[in-house]
């Protein structure tokens, strides 16, 4: 391929809409094309890493008996309303009529569709297990698209669904399914990547894990312990507190104090600590707008994800009105009248002489036991672990806090799709059962992005020679010149013979224009043929993360220049 | 692959709703599963298929230069709106709205998309000519989707867009990219398509052509000349007719014809032929239910294409109403009151002698003549060429109708898109231009169901080398017997350890039901183990088209069958 016949365009400065490095680098390197929020189109250079991407994932899904499949990108509504999506997935789900006013939704995940497709086959349990895959277009019609490739709307996803007579057939695939995961972010640039228990959110199932590249621009929070193996997902860790009940318990006492609404006002009016408060936090339900008040400790946060599982409902932050019964600033366990859902978290469990809303504005109590005055309160597990935090595995205070940008997942799913769906086998006493699924993904465009954020300088994405669009991006400095255009021409054509994808730049530009646009297209190796090269009788190979230059003599050039390919290859 | 392992199911019997063979063998081999009207699943025999398309589509693209990339399935609603053609298009194109009420569309094609990908880089005239392509999902709402892949909702398309700086330039790519479908349809097995020349529809432009595999059971009708190339769309085909004018021209006379309403019946009535009348086909426009009266000589048929090209809207069979002002079964060209649009197709231009509605209900005309009576009549091409009708290249009685299956499209578009969305480029002598456009598509799923129409017999498919889902079938007959199974196994490893793509059934099933399944499957070659062969020494190769039967020693199967998918390769 010639970069003078290279379709999109290469530029200097950074678009002011992109934050993060592979957004800019993305746009700047005629990769990606804005064409509405969330909605992109890929020019030569992402094809070709994506078509990389895609051979790797597979070659992967194939080695553990994958079969590739394709389900349909537009499905009728009533697929999703047997499984029972259609009503509990939010504006994610693009729904929309056709011609005749038949319901449609568009696919941003295919456990139904992939149920139906299966469910007449899998019917002995002599057919399982078995896991079908694609790798195709989905629409999640995402509140906020953003960081280009990182978060869209309209993506293209490995997805993969395993079908199973057993749990301990799941989780046996489950785990052959998570080193095929190792196996893709390793050959795909991405070694790094860390597997963290996850929450398994809108998929149903208990059991899951993201796939995580560490970086501070990635829109998740992981809880990592320093000292053990624990790694999981903020909205998944489990916080745990150490309970500590003074020995004496002071009376339960009402304190005037005006003005003070705040946990930290009133902490330092009191002239105490924050873990010596029981705050409150105040929900909605968002179908009918009931109250849910949650206490916990004064120096933690709540956690959504937790808080939304357990209620199985959606919430969203409270509007406290004057008439809903609640005195905002002053809200505490004792006395609180109404009807609201009140949650305590674990945090509070056994506390004694803590400082709290009186439930009268202008007043607060010191003194609250738990155990004492809020006798019958049941508590769950509601608070955020943070840096520091008590790892629930080796039980040290060694969890970090890091962002990280989620690019796989697995999920053991159960039976909530086959149950729902009616998809069940007879097994080998002749009993009806349901199959128990697992599911498997990784986005394609996001992967090639995270890669892009853990290999780049400033000037240029550096990619790895698995997925690099070109292996090789040959410069003949001073085209016009006869000689360079000969030797460039001729190894040129060499490489091709070879096998070895070459970006050939041999247009009438600056050094300078040509290897910033070498840069931004990232490729591993740099072949120079210059003026001063040819009349050397050599050629200059560099490598794009500038660790290796080398200048050659012409005659031996192809065959280092193949060498070096093959073993970046083999690496 | 082990065939015991394949998901999907296969079965004897010919589902009620497959009109059409490909339909009825993909379902029945267990290729595809219908999701909804016009939308199906693919199992991995027909992903094996259209992967091999798929990969015959780029190497033909790239090696016309193209470049791939890939534009969205969700679009904004305002590129569309750019072109004019989320007005101009009727209810195929589905339309929607995102959670922000964004309106956005499905993409059925994506002339806009691609415009808008290339509208900055494609600035100067040293770019050009270029094309870019993609190979991607596609929605087109189809009232009426039918004979499985033939006519879906959902489909994955190749289609392509080139960029040119003059006509001559589009003219000289379009001859290249003609000869690359007639090499890509050659390597699918089908080199028996051929162009026509086509109506160009909405998508604008001027030339056209399809390429037609031509059967029975296709949805197009297509005009052939049998004694020189002419080939055209029925839609596009130009109707000649002599014009016979009679030397001696009747008086004009109203006869009483009461109950008479057809031009059968006038004829009968009047024992005169059909090619002797003039009858009337009313239209309404679409928009307003304004009229449109059609002239023609009442032995020929309206194209209604051509009609609706000439008018430039869209229109419907009229509702004649009592007030309308048009006398249903007495309609003619003399004394037509009312505001209707009155159109004369030239099949009538100079004749005389004719008869024809009288505009009175029970009265028609006879000694109509067309240059007394109607004298300002503006006549155009508004009838179906018909089976012996007049060749417009050769001139002979030599035209015969044929159906056939749309399985490919080229068009030059001229400048419809690049100067209604501002694309241009400054030429040479620095003045600026609208590049010229031309666009290329085939349907992947449409190309696999019409090489399944054109190679099948009574069993099912006959896949040519080239698309196969596997090169080998291997049939391990009574693979309990340990020799069978030992001899397979072995046979098995070495095929694919030479790279040989094979399926492998070794179920402990009849052999009637293993070959019925090898049938449907279709896999060009079949090799048979069994307790007589390996008593023998011996396997048995036979060809999927049971035009080759051959035993082969088990020593030399190896190479034989190696031999034999190399040269079904290169064939």
């Amino acid at each position: 391929m010639k970069l003078s016949k290279l379709a999109g365009e290469r530029f200097r400065e950074k678009p002011a809409d992109c934050i993060v490095d592979s957004h800019a680098f993305l746009i700047r390197g005629g990769y990606l094309k804005y064409v509405a929020n969330g909605i992109f189109s890929s020019l030569l250079p992402l094809k070709r890493i994506t078509q990389k991407i895609e051979r790797i994932l597979r070659e992967e899904m194939d080695a553990i008996d994958g079969q590739e499949v394709q389900l349909p990108v537009v499905m009728p509504a009533s697929l999703w309303q047997q499984s029972g999506r259609y009503e509990s997935i939010g504006s994610e789900l693009v729904r929309f009529q056709d011609r005749n006013s038949a319901p449609l939704v568009l696919g941003m995940t295919h456990e139904e569709a992939a149920v139906s497709l299966v469910r007449e086959y899998g019917s002995s349990y002599v057919k399982y297990p078995f896991m079908v895959y694609q790798i195709q277009t989905k629409f999640r019609d995402e509140a906020r698209p953003r960081a280009g490739l990182i978060r869209v709307r309209e993506f293209t996803m490995k997805d993969a669904y395993s079908f199973h007579t057993s749990q301990e057939d799941l989780e046996a695939y489950y785990a052959q399914c998570h080193k095929s995961y190792e196996r893709i972010f390793k050959r795909a640039g991405l070694p790094q990547v860390i597997s963290v228990a996850s929450d398994s959110g809108m998929m149903g199932g208990n059991i899951s894990h993201e796939f995580m590249l560490l970086t501070p621009i990635g829109e998740d929070s992981i809880a990592i312990c320093s000292d053990c193996d624990y790694r999981a997902n903020l909205e998944a860790a489990e916080c745990i507190v150490r309970s500590e009940r003074e020995d004496l318990s002071k009376p339960l006492q009402k304190v005037h104090t005006p003005h003070i609404q705040t946990i930290e006002d009133l902490c330092t009016f009191l002239g105490c600590a924050k873990s010596a408060s029981c705050k409150a936090v105040i929900y909605q339900r968002n179908t009918d707008d009931r109250y849910i008040v949650l206490f916990l400790r004064g120096d933690l946060e709540v956690n959504e994800t937790k808080l939304t599982n357990y209620l199985g409902y959606d919430i969203h932050p409270a509007v406290i009105t004057e008439s809903c019964g609640l005195s905002a600033g002053y809200i505490g366990p004792v006395d609180l009248g109404g009807d609201f859902t009140v949650l305590y978290d674990r945090s509070l469990e056994g506390k004694n002489n803590l400082s709290c809303g009186a439930n009268t504005p202008g007043y607060h109590y010191t003194g609250l036991d738990m155990q004492r005055d809020v006798a019958n309160a049941k508590y769950h597990d509601f608070a955020k672990i943070q840096e520091n935090g008590i790892c629930p595995v080796c039980g040290k205070p060694t969890i970090h806090i890091f962002r990280g940008i989620e690019v796989g997942n697995i999920f053991q799913l159960g039976t909530k799709y086959t149950r729902s769906m009616h998809m069940t086998f007879i097994d080998k006493e002749g009993n009806i059962q349901y199959p128990i699924m697992g599911c498997y993904g990784i986005g394609v465009g996001r992967l090639a992005a995270a890669v892009c954020e853990a290999h780049h300088d400033s000037y240029g994405p550096i990619w790895p020679m698995s997925i690099a669009p070109w292996q090789i991006h040959l410069c003949a400095v001073r085209s016009d010149n006869p000689e360079v255009k000969a030797c460039a021409d001729h190894l040129y054509h060499q490489l091709q013979d070879r096998g070895v994808e070459v970006i050939y730049d041999d247009r009438s530009v600056s050094a300078g224009v040509m290897f910033s646009d070498a840069d931004l297209l990232g490729v591993p190796y740099r072949i120079i043929v210059s003026p001063r090269n040819v009349a050397a009788g050599t050629v200059e190979i560099l490598s794009r993360d500038r660790q290796f230059t080398e200048t050659v003599p012409s005659e031996t050039a192809l065959d280092k220049i193949c060498d070096l390919v093959r073993l970046s290859l083999q690496s």
